[in-house]
């Protein structure tokens, strides 16, 4: 941490555990007995408790979103750009709540948790777990905080699926759904990357079918590969450009052995740091989660009729260089969302950094988020709920 | 092979091998006493020697471009859509010399030959070889077969580089250069993709350093992930989604373990084939030889002087879904080409294909290379030059 706090940072903050002592019986037809859920809050909730805002994680995120844990931390949460008092979510006005999701490694129940039936780490075994799933222990977790309807549900990329699954699963308790470099379900070249990143980690014989801990091992290799592949899908091939060119790491092409262009060097340092925090076992669930989500999947692909139990208002955002949730996967949501008479904004917003926009301070960016949060938190502010429960009149 | 020869194939064929007795130094500085290239022939040559055409081949490609080795191969060469009698490339009218690369694993003096100052495979000493050193090498060959010039060097990505260097390096050499779905260098995007690859198959354990055979080991693995990674920046977003869609192998999403999607199963397929057939060290060579073309980078990154030499007309043609040599690269080596004063044409096509496009029997593209080589074959049997010696003036 700086050595003073900055003033628009939402400042040190402690994870807190929620425990759902009741079963939860997950889409796959497994039952986890109990979970735990490990989140963050920042700012205060109002005495009516309508200005709580859901802040939902992607692949590699988690519940740390904003500020920082210890006056040693060098780096704050991983949206922080985003979270704090006078920012787009701002922690002056709303109560941001963010948990790490179920089958996750930061703290939530997850592969490397203990199993209560065996007392030995689930790994490999921790049932497969979908982003209906996650909601649903979601929603608990409102329920525990006594939140009964959320102000915003918020998310980028894999968050944006659950912000929309949300207005999906629970209609009365969304005000507003905000779907950043999201889609509605993954495109089989999307697939087909999660898969590289799979077969990277199952591959590495340090992996011993996801029995690693148990033989004190950790598939460094794979995961590192892994993070590789996602890491250039996430950057776009002008942001890359700029960013690194074709500068050699040494200044000779003669003295060609091991990593020699700067991109290299970069995409080895973020692969070799990942591996190090990140479980294996987490990854190939989350990856799986991206795959299967496709709520038009029960609708006959018909994502309007998916979209129809929607009661809030929508916010859905793209980048134009954002080529894994490209423009025209956002476009599909808006286009459903208009055709199913939703309340609908939507905002593409032109920038140079890929799929990793979503957590960049774009100008533009952070402005409409900005503008679209604080009309809501004026609105909440005076006890309105005319955009929610009149949405669909809205959008006619 | 089908039962019987299709009338349009070049039939049995066999390789032959140029060996080359004399040393060649290469631009890493490196020696090789002496090399083999591999390499096949097709059609005939005429009497005056201007009728050949050589096919520059891509990262995994080798000499075998088109018809059988024998009656009881399922496939033909790897650009059989384009060379045979009457197609394209046409084997009536043209003497198609095809070779593989040296560094190659398919019969060219590469990592897999021995090393003649050890008795030893050369593995991973095999010096590193560069798109230059191709073109240099290719010249022995052409001397070899008494060719003074070529009608055309043709090539496909790392083969179209290679054509461009021809006319570079050797312009009284060369009466045409066919760039097909090529790229005056990488980007850093493809550096990146290119050095994940690598890293797949250094970081397998049964890698060890490059000495696998001496080990009696393979990266298999790795190899499969390399290949994975290739093929699906090879393919366009929408071809995946028209070839597999999301698809399921088996029908039910609730049987989530190993391979699920369809494009998963095809990729491991595909992935698995290449490990048997390919050589690790020789992946390596070649990724980096694509890596480091650049011939602008000598020439203060000016491609209008690194193409100034060139004395060839050109044909640059690119696929609208190719988004690893995309459109843009093709312009970029069309307008330095045009600025340069060259005898330039150029044809983008409409594909849904992506990189692959180059190997697939698209109408417009074959109709496109086919008439601009058919002229090509008739200026030459006309004994005419015009079009090489008066290039620049063609283009005024």
């Amino acid at each position: 941490m700086a050595d003073s706090v900055p003033s628009d940072s939402v400042g040190l903050v402690t994870p807190r555990i929620f425990a759902s002592e009741d079963p939860l019986t997950l889409q796959c037809g497994a039952t986890l007995p109990r979970f735990d859920l490990v989140y963050e809050t920042y700012g205060e909730l109002n005495a009516s408790r309508s200005n709580a805002v859901l802040i939902c994680h992607a692949l590699s995120g988690h519940h740390h979103a904003a500020g920082y844990h210890s006056a040693d931390d060098r780096k704050p949460g991983w949206w922080d750009t985003c979270i704090g008092p006078g920012k787009p979510i701002d922690t002056d006005r709303f109560f941001v709540v963010c948990p790490n999701n179920l089958g996750g490694c930061h703290g939530s129940t997850g592969p490397t948790s203990d199993d209560p039936a065996t007392g030995e780490p689930y790994g490999p075994t921790f049932p497969a777990v979908t982003v209906p799933d996650w909601v649903h222990s979601q929603r608990r977790l409102a329920d525990h905080l006594d939140i009964e309807r959320f102000a915003a549900v918020i998310g980028g990329s894999l968050g944006g699926m659950q912000a929309m699954q949300w207005a999906i699963s629970y209609p009365e308790r969304v005000r507003a759904a905000v779907l950043i470099a999201s889609a509605p379900r993954l495109s089989a070249q999307n697939i087909a990357f999660n898969e590289i990143a799979r077969q990277a980690i199952t591959s590495d014989p340090d992996f011993h079918d996801g029995h690693y801990r148990a033989r004190g091992t950790n598939p460094d290799r794979g995961l590192m590969l892994a993070r590789m592949v996602g890491h250039v899908t996430y950057l776009s091939d002008d942001g890359m450009r700029q960013k690194f060119g074709r500068e050699l790491k040494s200044g000779d092409p003669r003295e060609a052995s091991g990593v020699e262009f700067q991109v290299e060097s970069y995409l080895h340092h973020q692969g070799r740091s990942f591996s190090r925090s990140f479980d294996a076992n987490t990854y190939l669930l989350m990856t799986r989660a991206l795959d299967y989500f496709d709520p038009a999947g029960e609708h006959g692909d018909d994502l309007v009729a998916a979209l129809a139990p929607a009661r809030c208002r929508f916010l859905v955002v793209s980048f134009t260089t954002d080529w894994r949730f490209s423009v025209e996967r956002s476009r599909e949501i808006v286009d459903a969302l208009v055709r199913a008479r939703k309340n609908v904004a939507s905002a593409i917003i032109d920038t140079e950094h890929g799929h990793d926009s979503f957590l960049l301070p774009v100008p533009r960016y952070v402005d409409v988020l900005g503008t679209y949060l604080r009309r809501l938190a004026d609105e909440v502010a005076a006890g309105g709920d005319a955009n929610t429960r009149g949405a669909a009149a809205d959008a006619r």
